[in-house]
């Protein structure tokens, strides 16, 4: 479809919110999110979080919460430990989740073969063990050879939702290939465009890809509490910029975002 | 002490390695390092692991196996939720781990007040927590206002170990304040330094500050396996160099590594 | 106007290359660019060339080249002394371009004051060095407090065009804005669309702002011909992927996107 | 020689700082510098300045002056485009400096040959352009694949001095090597150590390596003049901090430096 060929036509839209702390899972219920994704170290695209916060999470919140089964950074192409770890995660998860409904407690996982190729077998089996909660393909999908591929193998094994950014470096970029995406899958899953999202764009990706369900991170950058700031050391082995600001979701951004994709679904009065 | 002041006195050396995989625990424990310490997001300087991960390196490895717990990167000063999340992540690996004796399952954990100092009332806490299992005071050492009153504080709540750079960018650079700090705490907490440690610098700072225990991640960058190496898309917001390494514990680095320790704590024959 | 607003109408489309070697030059010249604007240390945003480097790309092309007066990375609020800088280079670069036509070498500035507003005064007279060549506002102009008040400024001034990526991250992000400053100059100054620009959005890029003219870097990443590579050193205070790596205009990949942009200039067949 | 071995050696200390502009090159006047190394883009590791800040520079300081000579980041093996920009930089370097003594203006380049050796012949060449002036092969020499043949091929080639921080990431990791240097030159040629020195670790390299000269940037942050800061968009394409923070020299941090080299030069009292 063309730019624009989705204006106009009323959609519901559905907010998710990646987070990685109890705060921002409450700034997202406050902001009218639909379902948080809960991970650690989002700076690596997120990981699998400790059970600590998942627990934490779980009671500040009564959104659904979707946990992050990703052991590492890096690619999708996983050893059989790091396999075994993500079994192991996904056992301890569902035992501390045990009193929610399977509908309001999901799993989001990608695994690739080397050839780019969605690794069937090994989803298979850990779909298996997630019962009937809901589960998500992440953006491991942005990095397969040939989506089209992707998308029939990703719905065949049974997943509830595709997280992807159209196979670019963010959804305005990658807009033409999600809308793409969601004519090609037809209702059989759902499409959840994903990175980059913004308050300044997200009418476009809206309009322009005819999404129903979105995802962000609405963050904003939080001061250190820390008065004494020691310079010259830093924990990180990559290049963050500074040790003395943290990045939270924001209620008022992702009301905001929400807002303004609400509008462009509703489209023109 | 000026620099070289210990050359020739015979010294224990102890390597401690500070792994995120099960692969790198079996490349420590092959090197002959004393202890591992397991985070995960070595790139943020390492946060707590998923309990997934804590279980799989329990089962591949008989080394002590030291836990982080750190919520999140950035500073160390925690907000109320967070402190409740490390007590549970706490309270889960203790239940993990209950099968261990208590010698070899540690705890590695660092907090701060706003002006810098150590936060006695919520570590005490904490320790109480930990029960008669080491612990490790963590490079948050490196941020405190005064390393004298920080080193002051941490043997007075019961820490085992602190983990240094002396107050720098690394070891090397941090060597002869991490020689006064030895001196200052005269066998009543092990300084244990770690931070930049490589097979180049390791006998140096072994002969500057004379300790007896050292930290490092003996990494190598590790090709993935994906021949598909889709370009254009990070899953990062930091700024890593690719999606397509990894980095591992080398078993071969390690051993340099320890050799190289052990040869600057024995001294000159 | 909406996106989309310009798709079918007939428009010409010029392509700048920004380069900062004599091998982009002539990759621009192959691709069929209009003009290049010839700077140093791409990486910081261009900075301007030394003279060395003026001569040898005025020898290897005959395509206009417009030369960047930037003395220093970072923010467009200049000290006296930096102002002296600009015009020392000024005067040395019309002496050595004394030859060329005045259409055929152009220069490229943008000054800021610390309110965010243009810095008119000292513009003014850097114009009056300019003589009969044209002249370009860089995107200091994305920094700026209020586009259409720097519009005016800019316009006032005497400039030819401005170069802008919409204030924002890049021009895809930024198109609404372009296509309010296009409409907003009705010809009285060329709005230049530059920052981001690939072969997957030029299209779009075009369409949606009905720009004319766009400025790209068109650039691949070329492997060093060094075969002895010796690790863990760099040169850079930034945070480079590699010394091992450059990056240069090439002409395939500057063809292909303006083609794209012709085709999206023409309109639908 | 071992750590420590010039302890105690009276020497001279002779400090150059490098520079990227008028304001750095008055600190180090001001600090008691012996000479400054002009480059742009010092976030690059230096290149070559344009002939308008060598202007301003030449005039606002007695101090020698030393121009660097690189058309470009990366590695240092050049094509012949790029090999005649650095010969025509030369020429309007001396053309523009011709009122100096032949000893207070200087040039600073390094080539190398893809296996790593030193490319002999066109330094040879740049070296007869040099006429009288003093050279110094810079940190290039930190990629060759040997530091012994290197600096055999760069005294038989007549440079002054070599720029170096024993072929490590900084100097003092590459303290030993550069001991080691200074001791095979045997004062046919003076060795400079560079990369990383700061007021902490100055003392330890003087006293490792019996270095008489050193080289550094003594630089401080320098916050943005701008008041309106707008977010979210980047010039650069590294990863750099902030466009709303500079580098320059610090008088009183220079000032600091070399009293400290002064020191161990000089040895205990």
């Amino acid at each position: 479809p063309s730019p624009g060929a989705f204006a106009g036509r009323t959609m519901a839209t559905v907010m998710e919110i990646c987070i990685d702390s109890v705060e921002s899972a409450r700034a997202a219920e406050t902001a009218g999110a639909a379902r948080v994704e809960l991970c650690s170290a989002l700076s690596e695209g997120g990981l699998t979080p400790s059970l600590g916060m998942v627990r934490a999470v779980l009671s500040a919140t009564s959104l659904p919460v979707f946990l992050m089964l990703r052991p590492r950074g890096g690619d999708f192409c996983y050893t059989d430990d790091e396999f075994q770890v993500m079994k192991h995660d996904l056992a301890a998860f569902r035992a501390a989740a045990s009193s929610r409904d399977s509908s309001s407690l999901g799993f989001v996982v990608g695994m690739l073969l080397p050839d780019g190729s969605v690794d069937k077998p090994r989803l298979a089996e850990l779909l298996a063990l997630c019962g009937d909660h809901p589960t998500t393909f992440h953006r491991a999908f942005d990095m397969a050879s040939s989506w089209r591929q992707a998308l029939a193998d990703v719905i065949d094994l049974g997943f509830s939702r595709i997280l992807t950014s159209g196979q670019d470096a963010n959804c305005l970029e990658g807009a033409p290939v999600l809308a793409a995406m969601i004519q090609e899958a037809a209702g059989r899953i759902t499409i959840v465009p994903g990175g980059g999202i913004t308050e300044s764009n997200i009418e476009r990706i809206i309009t322009q890809t005819g999404a129903c369900e979105f995802h962000c991170s609405a963050r904003e950058s939080v001061a250190s509490d820390m008065v004494f700031r020691k310079g010259g050391i830093s924990m990180s082995a990559g290049y963050f910029p500074s040790e003395f600001s943290l990045k939270r979701a924001s209620a008022s951004r992702a009301q905001t975002i929400l807002a303004a994709a609400a509008a462009a679904a509703a489209g023109p009065q």
